[in-house]
């Protein structure tokens, strides 16, 4: 037993007690005759102080400490004299009479802080320093407790948390697969789950009734934006259920993550559809934290002879704007920002009208020679726009607007502050399409994967106008992310065959990418649906991080690297020659 | 909603409502003007009646079930005429008005039921049916059930759940690694974890004071035995402990388990050395769910001219037996059975001496010739012989005695029957040595791994007689099995080197191995120990299986292959192309 209580939880009530702790040193201070420690473990920081007076040799050993050296106290709490109310131990300190050094320690190359001086590649490198650093520390802590409540809550419903293998058969869907070669039977691989989707729909054949899983998933992709080559699913799979089901469930779900982590009651959830979603806010993950709709003006805008916006409207374009409260005073400078802003190449606007009503009454636009006060004020109108507001108006291709105001709408926020802090926009986006068409090739292709149910009601629309078919699809948006993504299942070989021919697949095709599932179907697969949380990602909205590298113990840098372990590493020879692989020499 | 109940609910309070089922066909009885319908689901099985009476189309609907077909069925509660004890819902049947089949079912290819006419090959093809069987349903249920009792402990211990990469560096240590190629990377590979050990220890140089996880391992070995290349370990490390710690935790949580999962209060786990295991039960995880010690007779046996006991003493060997309770009326084939037993070769006695204290009160024995009838009562009395028992005795090589013996006892229990059924026998073997001798080569080896603390009173051996040093590593057993394996760490490096020197590597063979970790050991490791345990053996043991495969959703069969995925499989050779690797063409 090192110690009878942690650096966490003496308080006022334990004056006099004595106690044992033990912990790193977070600081030293020597004022003469006295010594003042900061003693951390993961629960919290103790000061102890120690007098010379009458411990002469604890006191000298007391003067060999340095930072992060790991040492076991024992002494008598006591009242401070001068207390700090920043920390839950702030009103007492630990008089110490006995001293030990359990462990030495070198200078950290950072300072284990929240503020540290070690850039990320560093902290990276010392993940295991970094991770004492209260921050990341109660990043992991909140982790586990968001899995707790969701287990939780999952368990309390009846779901069973099933293992499906890691090492299982690479599939030609979606990302690329990571490969393991196999031993026993050279030149034949496993591959790392992408998901365990196909296993999760046959443990729904299996008649498991209702299945989670916290799972690790692994995609072999390129490092653009905020992705790691593995990461963590919270996998779930339910039959006989339809989407309402699933809604109920697992809204019930995400509130009782909040309630249990954060104590927030959240409202409940609204629904949003796929094309509201691209008509009012240009995305389908939209951040609903703040106001700022895109209207569409093509039925609303006065005659005029603006070439732009006509040539538009004849084109079939749109025209559409939003409203940027309070921002009628921007300068030149500010708005040219914006317009820079969505003529970038992903954005490719080619430029955008500004209207700006003057808290002076005064209505001034990039466009007064062809619009006159009164139309101007008329196109206000259908903005909601009032003094002071700055209306900001496109007309081009409708998915180049959508996307365009939609990135605007943030950016705007972002300069504006228009999100409060700590505030919650946690919803459904439903009715995603079921096909899209390929803009290239003018191929149809699923939306999400194959097996996704179409609505029963655009079943009517699949062979004369497929792209009209909704899907039973369903995201969870929080804070402008995706969290969740799911549908309903078909379940039914028949209308399966039809989507896949849809897309244009063979016979020969269907059963080598999908044969070993279809045949598990012909025995009694139930209705079924489900979906996956992005555990990471939504860690990462609770606990304040900027990528999911934040919210995991120990990430790969953006180039696959783990910096720590120094990993992926070259190997002994014997060891590709056992596996029957060898490494393809460059020339 | 496809249904309003499950088939495992409805009780005799139920009747007269009117509620919706859904599930499988598991029978169709049709005794002309009434069909029975047998419905399962994940919760149980509900009897259907349908009379032909005023449900013409639906009658005529369910002569088209066939088994396994998905139904749906609205009816109302009924007490049934025929009651059947043997089911939850045995008391009442739905009378239903109301059949949709959701989905039809080809004839399965094994019976769906516990006692199956299908073979493992065959159910293992067919997971996705074989786990409609209750028998493994349940034990998929067992081992959620377990793994949450597991959780629910530990988190009330403070620990927290944090999740380590599967994708890390290939480590020289221990069995092979499986290695995925980095595609990033050409020429260099990732390996999976053969356990997360490293990295918990890093845990606790990161301060996370208690840590656990639910974690599957990988490890690349041919399957002798009951091996899985994947399996699922609970992790646990704990900082600022000693061995006592360990023990008072980690037998409350075991305790916890049977208790929420079986509702069984186990005893306080007995402590048995691992010098004691041997020497009384020839194993280091013996079943002691029945007694018969093994009794060692060099100082026990009245003289005589008997060669073979006497030139193994003469050797320095050992004499020793067990006494085979009840066993005195075996036949001369029975005895022979146990003598072949004995000799085979991985036990590789030349053969056992055999005394039978008759029911009539004579004694016979094999070394008649050598022993009167006193001195053989006198050996009987030092084994504790009563009237109607078998002593069993060998003399060889101690190592040889003691595992020949150890297994004697455990066939001679399952020949009779001596355990019984239901009986737990849960307990820690300690005190493992630090070292042990290569018997080939004469190298000092560490019998756990280098990170072991040896005990430190035995420090005083550590440079004179390192055979002699015991670890403070520890195993549970239970029921004959080791499920549990850990140590306390060392955390000094002054330690951990003289341990590094002791096996014989250099300075530069140490940093190859184990850089990493002692740099990281640099900035003030605290005491810290921990284990793991075998979760899908655990899984078996509770849930009655004979190998872990029974223990598992989707285990792979002997060859590693997983034969319902049909993995490993070959792939696209451009996949090989992108991760730089090619096969090695055999001549």
């Amino acid at each position: 037993m090192y110690r009878t209580k942690t650096c966490g939880e003496l308080r006022i009530s334990n004056v006099n007690e004595t106690v044992t702790l033990a912990g790193w040193v977070q600081t030293v201070r020597n004022i003469g005759h006295l010594v003042f420690i900061d003693l951390r473990d993961r629960y919290g920081i103790t000061q102890l102080s120690l007098s010379r007076d009458g411990h002469a040799e604890v006191f000298e050993l007391a003067g060999k400490l340095g930072r992060e050296y790991v040492i076991q106290v024992t002494g008598r709490v006591t009242e401070r004299t001068s207390k700090n109310a920043n920390i839950p131990t702030g009103e007492i300190e630990l008089l110490i009479d006995q001293l030990t050094i359990l462990n030495e320690a070198e200078t950290p190359p950072f300072t284990i802080e929240n503020e540290s001086d070690g850039g990320e590649e560093l902290r990276m490198k010392y993940r295991y320093l970094d991770i004492r650093r209260p921050l990341l520390r109660d990043v992991l802590i909140t982790r586990a407790t968001m899995i707790r409540a969701m287990r939780e809550y999952l368990d309390s419903k009846n779901f069973i948390e099933v293992e499906t293998p890691n090492l299982i058969k690479s599939t030609p869907e979606g990302a690329r697969d990571f490969l393991v070669p196999s031993r026993m039977q050279h030149g034949t691989f496993y591959a790392l789950p992408q998901s365990p989707q196909i296993l999760k729909q046959l443990l729904m054949v299996a008649g498991m009734d209702r299945y989670y899983q916290v799972v690790k998933c692994y995609r072999d992709e390129d490092f653009r934006g905020d992705r790691q080559p593995e990461f963590t699913q919270l996998d779930c799979e339910m039959s006989f259920v339809d989407q309402e089901d699933i809604f109920e469930n697992f809204s019930g779900m995400v509130k009782h993550v909040f309630k249990k982590t954060k104590n927030i009651d959240l409202p409940d959830f609204i629904r949003l559809t796929y094309a509201d979603a691209l008509k009012y806010y240009g995305s389908d993950k939209p951040d609903l934290r703040f106001e700022c709709k895109i209207v569409e003006l093509n039925e609303a805008l006065p005659k005029s002879e603006f070439p732009v916006f006509n040539n538009a409207i004849a084109a079939g374009n749109l025209v559409a704007g939003v409203n940027a409260k309070g921002c009628a005073a921007y300068t030149r400078k500010q708005l040219d920002e914006l317009t820079e802003f969505v003529k970038a190449s992903h954005r490719g606007l080619s430029g955008l009208v500004n209207i700006k009503f003057n808290e002076d009454g005064t209505v001034k636009s990039s466009v007064d020679k062809f619009y006159t006060e009164e139309q101007l004020k008329e196109i206000g109108k259908a903005m909601g726009a009032q003094k002071g507001d700055l209306l900001l108006i496109a007309a081009e291709k409708a998915s180049k607007v959508r996307k365009s105001l939609g990135d605007l709408r943030l950016e705007l926020a972002k300069r504006e502050n228009w999100i409060a802090p700590g505030s919650w926009s946690v919803f459904w986006v439903v009715d995603f399409p079921l096909f899209e068409k390929d803009e290239e090739t003018g191929e149809i292709n699923f939306v999400h994967h194959p097996f996704c149910s179409p609505h029963p009601e655009d079943l009517q629309y699949f062979d004369s106008d497929p792209l009209r078919v909704r899907a039973q699809t369903y995201d969870m948006v929080m804070n402008g992310n995706e969290i969740l993504s799911g549908s309903i299942r078909i379940h039914q070989r028949d209308l399966q065959n039809r989507v896949f021919n849809k897309l244009g697949l063979t016979e020969e095709e269907i059963n080598h990418k999908f044969g070993f599932m279809l045949n598990a179907f012909r025995y009694g697969a139930p209705p079924h649906g489900g979906c996956a949380f992005g555990v990471d990602r939504w860690v990462m909205l609770m606990t304040g991080g900027e990528t999911i590298r934040d919210s995991m113990a120990f990430p790969k840098a953006s180039n696959g690297r783990d910096l720590m372990m120094d990993a992926p590493a070259t190997v002994d020879p014997k060891q590709l020659e056992e596996l029957g692989v060898a490494i393809i020499k460059k020339d």
